[in-house]
């Protein structure tokens, strides 16, 4: 069960038919979970803004970092160009470079790409070293190659699975999380998606509810590892420049902000925004000199904020209510988010009738 | 009453003795309230880091824009510099030339600065023309240094005052609010406070209770309006280099979040934020090449991070706690926030008991 | 004589017609200078990328830090939303507020204009306070205004001019310069402008030839004064969206650089670029969600930053040409470039046949 | 024979000894140059600002992005935390992730390192993709690895030599080149070091000299290919912070426009400086939460501005001074400047006596 599924609404707009960052039109998502033996609990997570051949076909992009204390791959291009031309990939720490060369790999082989010699992978991670025995670096190109072919439209898998198979979330087990909004139609009627990998700190709060707070359950010490971080990924097909997409990935962090998120010294906390409408999309090569493309006003974009601080909210908690219990690396047992006492929490509070 | 008057926490932290910026030594505030017939409705704030030259005595600053659709004075330097060398005005927009010009004629003036020909006022501003006739730009030099000259330290005035006199809050009369937090000893004792201008929309939250989603009270058409902005100062006496003010000035955009604030698209939203600290101000002129500064690891910023989440969240809603029903330019009058309704919402959440 | 005039060509391509900022179609150029008894040595240029109602029909612009020890106004504005509302204002670093003023009654008062009620003014300065008793800002809006009203198009007036008037370049006589460049057809055939308002130190290169080492006139003691600056406006008729003008704006200092400019501690080097195309204008209101741009793809930059390199350049040496001799605050004397002794270097240099 | 040996002088400043990055104390590089066959022509040049664990102990460092269309890694945590913690490895565009691969190794395997699980390599790359057949991404971690144990103090190898085996500058073979200045005692007798991969195009000048206007030798479609880079980094003794660094990084790119660049759209043009200052160092771990470090003023600033300046141009001219004729990659030939056509030049020009 979802937390929606509990009647806890997050927000005043309207989820997707999925609620999932594919209610965007043509977004895809595969992952590939790697455990193995007692130690290794990682993965990596494919997302794909369109099923065509990206370096061809680019779409434009921004990346936000709401705390940089990380690794992720392929930043200054896309802050220089504007644009995405990969799938992005997230992962652990360690394994950035190979899940970098897998992309690259995987891009020079698609046919009509004989001749690319440059590719810009964007690839995300958060550290799951507390329950995977990062330091082995065991996650192969190969493996990261099925999460790319694994990617698919349709429902998103949650929780411990792909890029969250091992990661921590205000110190319970973590995961991979997605939610969507639709604005109303005379505000465009697009559709907002986020999906997150969640592994950081703060003071928990469902839907308002200081559920860290009434837990007990937060670093007295205020000394969160550095490996908490959060990834988050917008899709949207509102044709968004990249001047616009940077200003909405920065309003995913005001979602998390909801959650009891505080963006700490150690956390890498990276937003990846993309626009997928169609007539936006960047030719590799062209002979104009000029492209004319639809761009939403900035005075459009303050219910696409709305909508992804709702969404990465949500996205967060479903996250957090789809991972289960895990135990790793030397032994160390993560456990679920208490759902039976933070329900009933809920319920105290007046969020579930 | 203020809103921990009533027994409702925010956070985990303890406020300091004022709960207010002046709990971090040597801070003052000083307001300048100009009510003027029925349709001038606005003012000045002034904040201080030290009582001492500032030009002669710079401390060390950053400024962190949470969305830049306003008109600051001052932003370059300070990020090139990471000084601020000046008093902080903050007033209405189109009065930022005016709140300028008397910085420069009070800094020239001061004993010491007799041979000063460069100054560098920060004046930040929101924009209160829907109960002010801002167009009028009726706020004078002299009023803008009547707020300097009262400038004090120990209680600060909230709500209707200053430069919060004719602000507008999620719908509701906003205006000037502080809070503060301070820190564990084990996390250096420090104090961080923070005092907002309130002026911004978004879908109110009031210590996680979904107070404009209960009473409707928020706009259905997602369009807020250019007006909306919230200034928010941080001061600290915690020894931090311009670096890592930054990152602690982003943090209270977290703390906006938290009230349900989003950043629309027409929001001029600035976190200023200056350490205090004694032995990290920066002389005008030294013979010296070096200066010798303690400066707080990176490791040590989370909990501050904490704190000034939690010191906005608590400043915009003593900001809204204080404000009263305002009546100004053509007949508009903008209503305080209902307490008796909040109040009664916060109860069964079982906020308060 | 400008430096062109004696056969030294800066670069690779051709200037415009004029070899100035008013060979972009449309814009225009007017200045005030301010000289009063033997202290006042100062004034304002204007410069505007078209004749209409600015803040109705914006266009759009970014503006590149080169260095930030700068006052001007409007920067994080302009970030944000990717647009230039008003005429460009240049004036002296003590004057920004009344400058900023005048634009702000200049706008309010435009037919069109009466229920705007915020305004972005972008005002940048250099300090001249060594020729011009800076402290006295004598400098009122209705002179600003002045300058804005003689605005036009046609021939640029350089040198002791407008908001040149009392500056200082390599420790001579600064002033106001202007140069363009023209693209070929197969590079889009646009054509790109520079004007200057040069107050700037280093060890000055003309034309590649090291005439500030030559003649020994260069600090010492590398300890340039705060003083020193360089605004630089760019003006081009290709269509470019604000990313792209940030880049185009960047290359400015690129030119800067040739001229034997460092960026020294305590310059404000600044460039505004901005789009005149008429079909990537910005209406104040629109029914409309979408605006449909033509935009110049990244691969047909180069050539637009080649451009901006050498009419940059050659912009500062016009300055350097155009100044003469000004003798000003406490009777200090600004020498004009010694353009004999500079001219014969060039011939020995082989630089001019 | 470097350009120096010749008689020809860039700038006032003085160089240090070796005229090389590795004047400053401390400082070591390594090459590995990779060439195989007749199509592999790339290599890996490792940089070490300290003989120590880097990890362990940290230095300051940032990095300035002068045109972003590159596949830098480690950029976003530098600018975050202000700090590098690992060697710097330059490499080709396509061998960026083998070479954080072996960072990673390397630095999880030093002894105190153990428990290390996160490593943030800073790596950086041109595309030398015209004389390499770079799709094969044939460099292997063992030879990057390689580089890093070369590392040494003293002479520098420059030109067809480890990162810069298959790279091409202004038409002609490019590759590593070196230089350094130090300040005179009264600005703080500071070293400043510079090393530059050279890969890019423009138009180009020696010495002020428009030698590619002269040959005739630039691109006449102003199209230059999205290969063209330069890698530069930056190592001085002065005790920087981060701001400062990256205010002095910024800086290098007027050294790279005195050469001819203009940091075209397809150039990844980076630059990371660095501060080797022994008492500016940041121990991993630390029971204080304070670190007292000496910081040189913003005023101090200027001469290593100049500094940087004039050793940025005078790498790249090493840079091509010292490359040689090279055949590879579908037998292309990239010949290497026409030295003694150069240097005629220069002698006309007056600046070879």
């Amino acid at each position: 069960h979802r937390i929606r599924d509990y009647g806890v609404e997050i927000g005043v707009l309207k989820p997707g038919p999925l609620n999932a960052i594919t209610d965007v039109p043509g977004v895809k998502v595969g992952h590939f979970s790697h455990i193995k033996g007692g130690n290794i609990r990682t993965g990596a997570t494919a997302i794909f803004p369109h099923d065509g051949n990206l370096i061809q076909e680019k779409v434009p992009a921004a990346i936000y970092v709401g705390n940089g204390f990380g690794k992720l791959g392929g930043y200054t291009q896309v802050k220089e160009l504007g644009n995405l031309e990969t799938p992005i990939i997230l992962t652990n720490t360690l394994s950035v470079p190979t899940a970098v060369n897998a992309v690259i790999g995987y891009t020079l082989a698609q046919p009509g790409n004989e001749t690319v010699r440059s590719v810009n992978a964007v690839v995300g991670e958060t550290n799951d070293g507390y329950l995977n025995d990062i330091r082995l670096r065991d996650l192969s190109e190969e493996q990261v190659l099925y999460a790319i072919k694994a990617a698919d439209t349709g429902r998103v898998r949650e929780g411990n699975v792909g890029a969250g198979t091992g990661t921590v979330c205000f110190g319970f087990k973590g995961g991979i999380g997605t939610s969507s909004r639709i604005l109303p139609e005379k505000a465009g009627g697009y559709t907002v998606g986020v999906l997150v990998q969640s592994n950081f700190g703060g003071v928990l709060q469902v839907a308002g509810v200081e559920v860290g707070k009434k837990l007990g359950h937060y670093s007295d010490s205020f000394k969160y590892a550095p490996d908490g971080s959060c990834m988050i990924v917008v899709m949207t097909d509102a044709p968004l420049n990249a001047r616009n997409l940077e200003r909405l990935a920065k309003r995913a962090m005001l979602g998390l902000a909801r959650t009891g998120g505080i963006a700490s010294n150690g956390s890498g906390d990276y937003v990846i925004a993309v626009s997928t409408a169609e007539e936006c999309r960047i030719p590799y090569q062209s002979d104009d000199l000029v492209q004319t493309v639809p761009t939403l006003r900035n005075q459009a974009m303050t219910p696409l904020f709305l909508a992804v601080v709702e969404a990465t909210e949500e996205a967060i908690l479903n996250s957090l209510f789809a991972a289960e219990n895990m135990t790793g690396h030397k032994g160390r047992t993560v456990e679920a988010l208490p759902k039976e006492k933070v329900l009933q929490m809920l319920k105290e509070a007046g969020k579930i009738k």
